[in-house]
């Protein structure tokens, strides 16, 4: 066993660049133990400082390769960079061929970047919970960037992306994307478009059909400024195009400060982690409120006729305010 | 606008059977208008005594067929008959062949029958929400048996199969349905099967798959009384069998009445039932709770670095709970 450490001494740690602290850190917030709740304390004042970029995209797009050469980018840039991985068939979570697994670990030997591969086991909508919290740990720890890389389909994984300030999403020429893309909502969600292997045929077409999506939206922040998301070729497995992603990205990033969008979205973001983290506890407490016996006697009393769900329901509430 | 009536009052109605009044009854526990809780609390004293039986199966088994096959056989003991249809292929809900709904039509002339199919539309988990109360509604008002038919797939038909006392899943012979019971999860909520369209080929072939599955698996209720799901063949259009599955659901009800498991399923039930109203109401108060600024205020604290979200959440519940 490792010795319990002070999640105090462990920011502080974290902060100085040590991996461990960092991979400690995450495994707390991830685990949910006990410690949580003072690791998310002590974390506190150090966040909202790291720029959070969301990769998305449907399996084959070239999602690993494309976030490796992003990393890399960055990493000339002399930025520290943080990956979390919510996809199941990236290299970072070891579920990718051989090759890609090579190449990522060129970064991870790299002290500058930071990767972490997010368990999809666990409960549902276990990753929409910790993501968050593992995102806090990397902001935390100083990285400039912090990359979340996720297969993008499926709620908990737009709920991820909805961690990013900027989202990225990425096609691929020739596999029906665009229309899946505008299917899945992702059409929404992206800051800017990427079309990936884009010396194969059919890339321009893509960009088109792109194209011609984009101009029946209408993108605007409260205050009337639009952003239209770009649509960029690149051939991440050769680095081509690469710069003008991470170009895309700073002048997405200029774009939410000035417009506001960024305080927006973290606020909102805040809002619905907040909200999810109360409803979590509630749920819990009903539990622990059920255990001991004040919902079976509740439920006894329904099934007798001689109360109704609803007033069950407030002495439940009453009894989970003050417990 | 018909006027308001006082929910009182309209239980007295729906007790002596007025049809309209059990309607106007189910439509308000189905819109959870501001009347809801005084109708809930008015049709408490007068429900648990209906006996509750499930319907279910894929599309093209002849659920509804069974069904209007079914009540024809109960209203011939004399028996009065509550329907919820939260099936959208039902002629009940309007979805059906011609052939179908004509069938229906004897029953819906029939003043011991109340049909109501259950609307579909709404919000996510709307009829494992509504469905209860509407079931109040058919007990409060005196119907002795209350048949719900559901295709029963998915998660919130589920939820609603899981208010029976007794569980039909109905099969017919050359649609694989066996196994895609089996996937479903249908298997171990099944009472009774019954493999319809029996005249057809692969009738037996079915019977057999089922007796199959049945023997591995092993359903016991906590005293150590065993049941073992009776497998039934009829021919639904042509009336052909269906006394059988009339006598197989009051052997069941025996069973569960002596076992215990009546009274076990009924309390599980009740449970959930409160668990999920409470969550919902919480929701509902954090919704009232943001709008009067503390999620919003709490939210900000958090992009701030000055509070961390369990902390905030913390201080959302202390709000809730005092609300």
């Amino acid at each position: 066993m490792a010795p319990q450490l002070d999640p105090g001494d462990l920011v502080v740690r974290a902060q100085r660049g040590e991996p461990r602290a960092v991979a400690r850190l995450i495994s707390l917030v991830e685990n949910a133990g006990p410690q949580l709740r003072d690791v998310a304390a002590a974390l506190a004042p150090h966040t909202g400082r790291a720029q959070v970029v969301g990769l998305t995209g449907s399996p084959g797009v070239g999602k690993s390769t494309s976030t490796s050469a992003l990393v890399g980018a960055l990493r000339k840039q002399g930025k520290r960079v943080g990956v979390l991985a919510v996809d199941p068939s990236s290299p970072f979570s070891g579920g990718a061929l051989l090759g890609d697994r090579v190449r990522m670990q060129e970064h991870a030997t790299d002290d500058g970047v930071f990767i972490r591969s997010m368990a999809t086991r666990g409960h549902l909508g276990g990753l929409a919970w910790s993501t968050p919290q593992a995102l806090r740990v990397l902001d935390a720890a100083g990285c400039d960037v912090v990359l979340i890389e996720t297969v993008g389909v499926g709620q908990s994984e737009i709920d991820v992306v909805s961690l990013a300030d900027t989202t990225i999403v990425l096609l691929a020429p020739g596999m029906g994307d665009g229309v899946q893309a505008a299917k899945a909502g992702i059409l929404e969600i992206a800051d800017v478009f990427v079309v990936n292997k884009a010396d194969r045929d059919g890339a321009d077409q893509t960009v088109r059909d792109l194209k011609y999506m984009i101009s029946l939206g209408d993108r605007r922040s409260p205050d009337g400024a639009a952003w239209t998301p770009p649509i960029l070729k690149t051939v991440a497995a050769r680095g081509e195009g690469v710069e003008d992603v991470v170009a895309a990205i700073d002048s997405h990033r200029d774009w939410i400060d000035r417009s506001g969008e960024r305080d927006r979205r973290r606020l909102q973001r805040a809002e619905s982690e907040i909200q999810a983290i109360t409803l979590e506890q509630v749920r819990a407490r009903l539990g622990d409120v059920g255990g001991s016996a004040a919902l079976p006697e509740l439920a006894k009393r329904v099934v007798a006729g001689e109360l109704d769900p609803y007033r069950a329901a407030d002495e439940l509430i009453a009894a989970v305010g003050s417990g």
